[in-house]
């Protein structure tokens, strides 16, 4: 049973987190740009990358520190993604420091993460400056868990942070998180940026195991423009204060807490995909008897990637022939002549083809459940009993103007 | 040696073409929606289609029709793409008997194309009225070739014609063709529509290699959007006229035949790339110093296939940042420390990245380089010798414009 409740980074015990302006970002002095989560006992940790072979310089860092499996704190910054940057991994070890230093631990107990820009030096000497007030802002609040949030937002529109509540060995434990998404976002492994905690007992190799299945079902499901960033991270943080006995195997504990961490992050995940640059919507798309899970995952992902899809949706254009033509090119085989689809929202539900033609539908009725907000797209085939949802966003003028001049 | 001459589909002797408007497309009365090319006598015929498991009725009608190698004549229309649609294969086979009655050959010897809306049954029967005319207006003339490239443009602005004449054999052997593209152009295998005629004598087998061989290093080297079409088509044919030795094997004809089909096929892919829906620059991306040809393909098609980097280009923004990203998720390995980047047009050149890391570079020179309507992105890599060429286009409000509204 996985309850959700308030709060974010903080919602779990023995978790502080916070969020400042030290002047990474330049051009609004009012945006928060560095945030720290630190948890007061060590914790079991795991983080999983991109998988871009460009990987930007703090995700280098963090597989070092990350090898013994252990970390007490994260310290994340917006404004510079410090990928392919001048004294990259020097700069990120250097947050680490003085991180490290304000907190009481080794730098290598802290995880570093950086979001924004690509190319240029980050600003780490304004980051070190700022280490002493960020530490002191510190506090055990859902307004600190907001503050952190909001420090690792970029183009992001909204600030996303969710936490849910399960129980595992009898006791209550905690999981909350916060994210940042919007651009660049077709995550391979990892994603964007994502910071969880819990106060669950739950060993490093254990914690790797939940964190590696979690991602493979929510953050590697969605999309936002087919763009994998430099700097995709999602780490978990697992201090143990919750006092459940400690899970190190697969068993009863194992699942409920997996449970709750995949609710949690398929939450943040559609937060994400609703968020995405200039969307105006969130498209969920479901694929139903598909040969196999992995089958039916890339032809949903197939769907929410294609541009001319998510031109369409822009336009409420019930327009399914993109999406049947979206499906016959994501790489799977499935008998098209067997494909049904329906366009459905909170106004309503219409099937648009059956056996892989196209019906005569109410286009004014389509055109008003495609004017929703949330938009789902529903496929059956018949190749078995395989189901996979994923999710992503619509491509508007916003998304160019955004992205015809981020960098100046 | 391959000179390129005046003509599209008529260029070469023995062919004659006409494009007149039947009433496929109802809103434009003066669009021409059907196109007709014949040739004098047999041809070897050969054609590649899209990789997209949803293959249009005329593709599944074609590789029936082409199972001998051989053909008279091309039918094809814009408007409807009689993809996914009722009596889809039903209704292309009435085009080809249509033509074939008008012409006195075989349906079989007649190749049907379309392309246009998704899902919506074809008016064959404005089709099977309009064929008299369509068969009256024939001619063997640049303005008749003009015609049907024109009959086979759907959101297309500018029209794609071009012809090559090349010694084959001792004997003048021209080739002529005409394409249409800009939207759902991201071709795995054949592409979009294209229409190939030559008087070269070359065996049905040898037409097909060559055409394998030339679709591979031009029309699978552009992007407009990602999304591989349901009707993805290029067929040629080869009446034999020039008088040369027929080709029935690889060797010098075959050679000096195929650098004259490539050089045509390369002009046709490029004029594609740069009439992409609503672009407004052609970007030619070229990777050097590759581990292989195939690996440099794959790493320049990711950087025009990029959104962001596309979105980049429209801003005139030298984000070089999101060039590396792309190359990043290419699927390819290579060194991200031994990258350089150089932006280059008619305005200058100008050196963005060393060794993968970001240079101090004039804003204001790359500005002006990028507001060129051709823009080069050059990437060096340092991982052997291989060399590749891709070509693609940049994304801007009118894509989303037209793509948001294409149906109705």
């Amino acid at each position: 049973m996985v309850n959700f409740i308030n709060g974010g980074v903080c919602a779990a015990q023995g978790f502080q987190a916070a969020g400042i302006h030290v002047g990474v970002k330049t051009h609004a002095e009012w945006k928060k740009d560095v945030a720290l989560i630190v948890s007061d006992v060590e914790c079991a940790a795991a983080a999983v990358f991109t998988k871009n072979v460009v990987k930007a310089a703090p995700i280098r860092v963090d597989l070092q520190h990350l090898a013994d499996g252990k970390a007490r704190a994260i310290i994340a910054n917006s404004g510079n993604a410090n990928a392919c940057a001048p004294q990259g991994e020097e700069n990120a070890e250097r947050m680490c420091a003085a991180a490290a230093k304000a907190i009481g631990c080794k730098p290598e107990d802290v995880i570093v993460s950086s979001t924004g820009v690509i190319g240029q030096r980050i600003n780490v000497e304004a980051i070190e400056e700022g280490v002493p007030a960020l530490y002191a802002a510190l506090e055990r609040s859902d307004a600190a868990s907001d503050a952190a949030g909001h420090a690792i937002m970029t183009t992001d529109l909204v600030k996303k942070e969710a936490a849910v509540e399960t129980t595992v060995g009898g006791k209550t434990v905690r999981i909350g998180g916060i994210a940042k998404g919007s651009g660049m976002i077709h995550p391979n492994m990892g994603t964007m940026l994502c910071f969880l905690t819990t106060d669950c007992a739950i060993s490093p190799a254990m914690i790797k195991a939940a964190l590696l299945e979690t991602v493979g079902v929510s953050f590697n499901r969605i999309s936002v423009d087919g763009d994998t960033s430099t700097n995709d991270t999602c780490c978990v943080l697992a201090n143990g204060l919750a006092g459940n006995e400690t899970i190190t195997a697969k068993g009863p504990d194992y699942g409920a807490f997996v449970e709750a961490l995949k609710a949690l992050c398929t939450e943040l995940a559609k937060r994400m995909a609703s968020d995405g640059e200039g969307a105006r919507h969130l498209i969920t798309c479901t694929v139903s008897g598909g040969a196999s899970e992995k089958s039916a995952e890339a032809i949903a992902k197939s769907v929410i990637s294609s541009t001319l899809t998510k031109a369409a949706i822009f336009g409420a254009d019930a327009n399914w022939g993109r999406v049947l033509c979206a499906m016959g090119y994501s790489g799977e085989e499935f008998d098209p002549d067997k494909v049904t689809v329906n366009f459905a929202s909170a106004a309503g539900s219409i099937q648009v083809c059956a056996q892989g033609r196209g019906l005569d539908f109410d286009e004014d009725l389509a055109k008003k459940i495609l004017t929703e907000h949330d938009i789902e797209i529903n496929i059956a085939l018949e190749e078995g009993g395989a189901c996979c949802t994923c999710w992503g966003c619509d491509i508007t003028y916003d998304y160019i103007k955004i992205n015809g001049d981020y960098r100046t």
